[in-house]
């Protein structure tokens, strides 16, 4: 199968999962169902739990375990993009086409319903069928260390909002990056590869993977920025530079940053082959990162 | 020992555990770990943390696996403290005697410190040592349950934001106060009692006194609300009237609300004594809940 059909046919399964592993939109109180589940359904590409769901498969994970543990971490990258949206932190207005939770919903229920799927992920996690109880606690350590404070998400979001307008050094801005959106990538990969029950050495090389991969999104991320339209990518394009973010493509220029999203991309690929096992979808994801248009 | 130097003890053992817990104040990126201790640390009473020890120390619960999961009921108590004080949710500049977080951090870090807390606490509650890992799993459902939309802490927060300004009957009023303070106190207590290995019919029990002494709790808040200067208090007294918040006092008049509260603790009592333990501490926090006086 080519990655776009993968893509398609496990973004389909992701989101009939997180369908029913999220309130009813008509169970009250409606309106933070409504809110949590607008900016899920938004149409995002699902990288974090394909990339969860992919790294399963080469260990044949289990589908009951793999597939809430996908949309847990969804869940968390979705409060993480409508805490980051709001008008306190980036002040977006638009995101994947359409307006973002606070400009559809009032800040006070956006900030809500990022509380409420960060929450909802944990109570997902906790929540399904297994036979592997210290793996299942794993998972959820795992899980919470990505989406913390200490080289993870919510770190990463604080530097980014202290550089701001600031003169930083390419190691801040890949720290910056390392914590804001590779640690839940280089997670998304783990937690794959611990429901498979891949041994110390298969995990560190899809730890690394994982990290190549989540950096070269961020590379590919700032070039999209740059180079794609708004239409294209669903928000405003250009926002970065407008606010003087500091961004590979301010550090590097376009080329340099192309030829380091190149080499991120084949460095996440040769520690994924180290894996010795039919790795072929993890390396064309890997790909698909720094090609995407959107 | 008397209730108010259980408090005292228990408190004292609460803050130290908390301070091993959370990130240091030195560790990058500084501002979040700051935040975070700032409002953990601003004197709250740790009612949460001490119930669910009260309760576990009935049954003989083991306090390397009592303490993490008590403290993790504060950090989400915290956490709900300051994404409700927020400007867009009620706007509040003062708790505890002192500024609010977002008043003295930024709104920015403010969101993120309460995010962080959140996390924290699933942190928390996956990370510490037992040897009985389907009980560990439970308590970190049941935290997460009670920390979600349905019936639920932020649930309730949105039952009260959409009700204000808005005439609202005595039940609206209750599902408000068993989402929004009810849902964690009675876990408080459950988490406790499941620690300790309850059975079912004494967790039943310890479950409906949780449920009397939260909505206790929350009409001796009202009262105080009304009768209690803002210095005793630690945050402004009379916002609820001002704001046009629904209260018990609206509802039922001073007299009325302290004879619900009277009667709520009696009640909690009652289902407290049915477990045939010693449950004199328990028996004496209710009461405590509805004479305190801030």
């Amino acid at each position: 199968m080519n990655v776009s059909d993968y893509f398609k046919l496990k973004a389909a399964k992701v989101d009939e999962w997180l369908g029913r592993l999220l309130p009813a939109e008509d169970e009250a109180p409606e309106t933070i169902h409504q809110a949590m589940r607008y900016s899920i359904f938004a149409g995002g590409k699902r990288l974090r739990p394909i990339l969860a769901i992919a790294t399963g498969e080469v260990f044949g994970a289990e589908e009951r375990e793999l597939m809430p543990a996908a949309c847990a971490l969804e869940m968390i990258h979705t409060y993480s993009l409508i805490h980051d949206d709001l008008p306190a932190m980036d002040n977006d207005q638009w995101r994947r086409g359409r307006p973002t939770c606070h400009v559809k919903f009032g800040e006070a229920i956006a900030i809500l319903a990022g509380d409420a799927l960060l929450t909802q992920a944990f109570l997902t996690l906790a929540g399904y069928e297994t036979a592997n109880l210290d793996r299942k606690i794993r998972v959820i350590s795992e899980v919470a260390r990505a989406a913390a404070t200490t080289r993870a998400l919510i770190g990463g979001q604080v530097l980014d909002i202290e550089s701001e307008g600031k003169q930083i050094t390419s190691e801040q801005l890949e720290a910056i990056h390392r914590a804001k959106t590779g640690a839940l990538i280089r997670c998304s990969v783990q937690i794959g590869a611990i429901l498979g029950n891949a041994n110390e050495s298969q995990l560190n090389l899809l730890t690394k993977y994982g990290e190549k991969a989540g950096l070269a999104f961020q590379v590919a991320d700032d070039l999209l920025d740059e180079t794609a339209t708004s239409e294209e990518l669903g928000k405003t394009a250009g926002k970065d530079a407008a606010s003087q973010k500091a961004t590979y493509t301010a550090f590097y220029g376009l080329n340099g940053a192309r030829e380091m999203a190149a080499r991120l991309c084949q460095e996440a690929i040769d520690a994924a082959k180290c894996v010795e096992r039919d790795v072929r979808m993890l390396e064309s994801i890997a790909s698909f990162i720094v090609e995407r248009k959107s």
